[in-house]
């Protein structure tokens, strides 16, 4: 899955930017600067140490202010509205789209925020209170209310008539929406369908009313599924009422579903979704010192067990080179298992019922990984230390803690989500203090029952 | 981000469904399968054992069966077809869009390829085997040629004449291609363009010719990052010579970042991406002995490192207890920092020019929190033991150790890129052997040094 083009091309243009930059020759980072799109700006930004992104940022043709904005995250995006201002920052979102102004309101400064209100009309200044009252991460947030609709008894060269006389549409226009007198939402309309028929057709004769509207107040990840399920480009958003309230659009929930895998990989390791290459050290430090000290916590834990065999780690030292072995792979394989489950959580495929199925699966596939990893270390341990009756030892307590691994990896996810706890947050941290104090406790305590002369 | 609404319901659902097919009651479970879409059909057999899942796609309404085959893994997929005999296969592929079936294509058994290939009509089999030509991942691969191409000079008015003979336009259709009397690509008309526009206007007046084309051997990562850098919903494909191949639309793009995610979880904890809930056990467990193997080779090399201070941990079984707490903070700190240098070298934002930048910084957070938890180590430590010397070793031992996983961090992931591995599978074994390694032989190492009597 790697893409070595990409990464030489952009790595090249990064070091030829940094030159220049090092050089002061600001003339040819302009230009290259204005080649790439806002969301490759904005990525660049993100890229560069904090003093370079604010030498860059004066270089944006401010036309492409507002946009790059959009594509940037939080913690960059606060940096370069600080290096603004007002009205600089009033003339970067004046222009933008309605939900794409929602999205940067909370960012913006008061003064400015004043200042674009009055400068809009009062049809968009309602739009956007309205699109404002929804909370975020739901579809009210990521709808746009500027769409083309139409009524079912008009006929297509009507339609047409009316589109020709409004112009432009609205950006990534797929379909129109059919409305009743209302403003209920009846179906769609396909620009497709439109170019396609006879210009006598009536419109009622070419909706399609089976793609339902979502309800204002779903959440953007069920948002995103519904889309990806259903190859949609665009969708209506509705009321209780089924009222038309806007649309979302597919570059939208691109955005949703790119945040949802950032979110996954990141918040396991212990990092801030926020958190970028050249965040400040202050802050960086502050997220992931929260995260080290939940698992100091458990490593602790860990360490009290081991520190109740301390008489029979005096006697035979093997153990406290052997322990890490055990811990350590009961850990490896109950991170399989977790991946496979935080996944099939989040697709909907787990359920109570397989429960049973589900374990016996994982408990196979453990033992047969403990019988043939513990040979293997049981073998490495006869020939290191000599002792048939700690290879046995050994042998047992492999096996023992990748069974565990397989209950716990199967078993944590489920009860955290049962507590509305996200798994693949807190899942890991969770399954190697089980694997950390079921492999010490296992291992060193077969040891004092069975080696201890 | 955790998504409760969606996951009760398919948990209720999937109860539903399984208590129906326990109790033999077929009936509701057709009915609801065939209230889904093909991917969330797709996603609901994944989620069943396998008898079930025989049962359940028994039970599929035949006109689905080909769209379901397209949104199910290569697992579950071969089982569905395996289940199925010639006449079913051909009839359900038969009506596929040539990239679909070009996806499909290498599942079959080669009786019904055949019987396909002869259904087809020539063109139709020509385009197949155009599409099959190319490496799988490349744009080759992704793009669909059906689709719509006009002449500049022309007017809206016999393009829309042109349409409504030609009927039905192709799946997700939101611009027509304009091309040279060699088929090659000159720019793109939206069909909003076309509708909104008065009937006399020339084509190549509304022609935007600022979307590059996409060249057929892109790497379908690539195809994906423009898509989304650009909120395209379809682009263009074309040959070295520009003349026009086909189109790739927004649907199937949205697919690969799913992928991409899923590949980024699933192979950084040792699972492949092919594997699901229910794989067979003896598939999931080859895949997943290959990867603990490697584990159990670095287990060994950090135990052997402990096994050079046999005598140190004789005489001092408290350096037992507590040297995995300095060896695992190692890893976790470590493992925030390969997280984020992962997605930043995905994303193309890291180049070597910075790098002395991020190492900076990422010593300076090592330094901080390294300082911060080595004290409250050193502090338990004091209180357990009683003993200042060791809590002084444990602290400078914690200190050496996480600045050591700030620079393996950084470097490892940069190195493995290099060499052309993909640091998100093999950076964290790595990583975590470097702290296994240095943390063990820092802590044992200078406890030896400075406390051994």
């Amino acid at each position: 899955m790697a893409d070595t083009t990409r990464h030489e091309r952009t790595a090249h243009q990064l070091r030829m930017l940094s030159e220049s930059l090092d050089s002061g020759r600001l003339g040819p980072v302009r230009r290259l600067v204005n080649t790439l799109s806002p969301a490759e700006i904005g990525n660049l930004l993100e890229s560069l140490p904090a003093a370079k992104r604010d030498v860059v940022w004066g270089l944006v043709d401010p036309e492409d202010d507002g946009e790059v904005l959009l594509h940037v995250d939080d913690e960059v995006r606060e940096g370069l509205i600080a290096a603004m201002d007002a009205d600089e920052l009033v003339a970067a979102v004046e222009d933008l789209d309605i939900d794409d102004l929602a999205e940067l309101l909370d960012d913006l400064p008061d003064t400015v925020i004043d200042e674009v209100l009055k400068s809009m009309d009062r049809e968009n200044r309602d739009r956007l209170e309205q699109v404002l009252s929804y909370p975020e991460e739901s579809a009210g947030r990521l709808m746009n209310p500027d769409m083309v609709t139409v009524r079912a008894d008009v006929t297509v060269d009507v339609v047409l008539r009316y589109l020709r006389l409004r112009g432009e549409l609205p950006e990534s226009t797929d379909h129109l929406y059919v409305v009743s007198r209302r403003h209920q939402y009846l179906g769609r309309v396909a620009l497709a369908q439109l170019v396609t028929n006879d210009a006598l057709t009536p419109i009622n004769r070419l909706m399609d009313d089976s793609q339902q509207a979502i309800p204002v107040e779903t959440l953007s990840d069920e948002v995103a599924r519904q889309f990806s399920d259903h190859d949609w480009i665009s969708a209506p958003v509705v009321d209780d009422n089924n009222v038309l309230l806007g649309r979302i659009t597919i570059d939208d929930v691109v955005d949703i579903i790119r945040e949802q895998a950032d979110y996954q990989v990141l918040s396991a390791a212990g990092v801030s979704e926020d958190e970028s290459l050249f965040s400040p050290v202050l802050r960086a430090f502050r997220g992931r010192f929260l995260w080290l000290s939940i698992n100091l916590a458990t490593a602790f834990l860990a360490s009290s067990v081991v520190g109740r065999f301390e008489a029979t780690l005096a006697e035979i030292v093997a153990l406290a080179v052997l322990m890490p072995i055990v811990a350590g792979m009961g850990g490896n394989a109950g991170t399989q298992v977790i991946a496979l489950m935080v996944r099939g959580i989040a697709l909907g495929q787990v359920s109570v019922t397989h429960l049973p199925a589900l374990v016996w699966k994982e408990l196979r596939i453990a033992l047969m990984n403990g019988v043939l990893l513990g040979l293997v270390v049981a073998g490495v341990t006869l020939w290191w230390f000599e002792n048939t009756a700690l290879a046995v030892v050994i042998f047992a307590a492999m096996v023992i803690n990748l069974a565990g691994a397989a209950l716990a990896g199967v078993l944590v996810p489920l009860g955290l989500r049962r507590f509305n706890i996200d798994p693949a947050v807190a899942g890991g941290v969770i399954l190697t203090t089980v694997t950390d104090v079921v492999g010490f406790g296992v291992f060193l305590g077969l040891a004092s029952l069975f080696l201890l002369s």
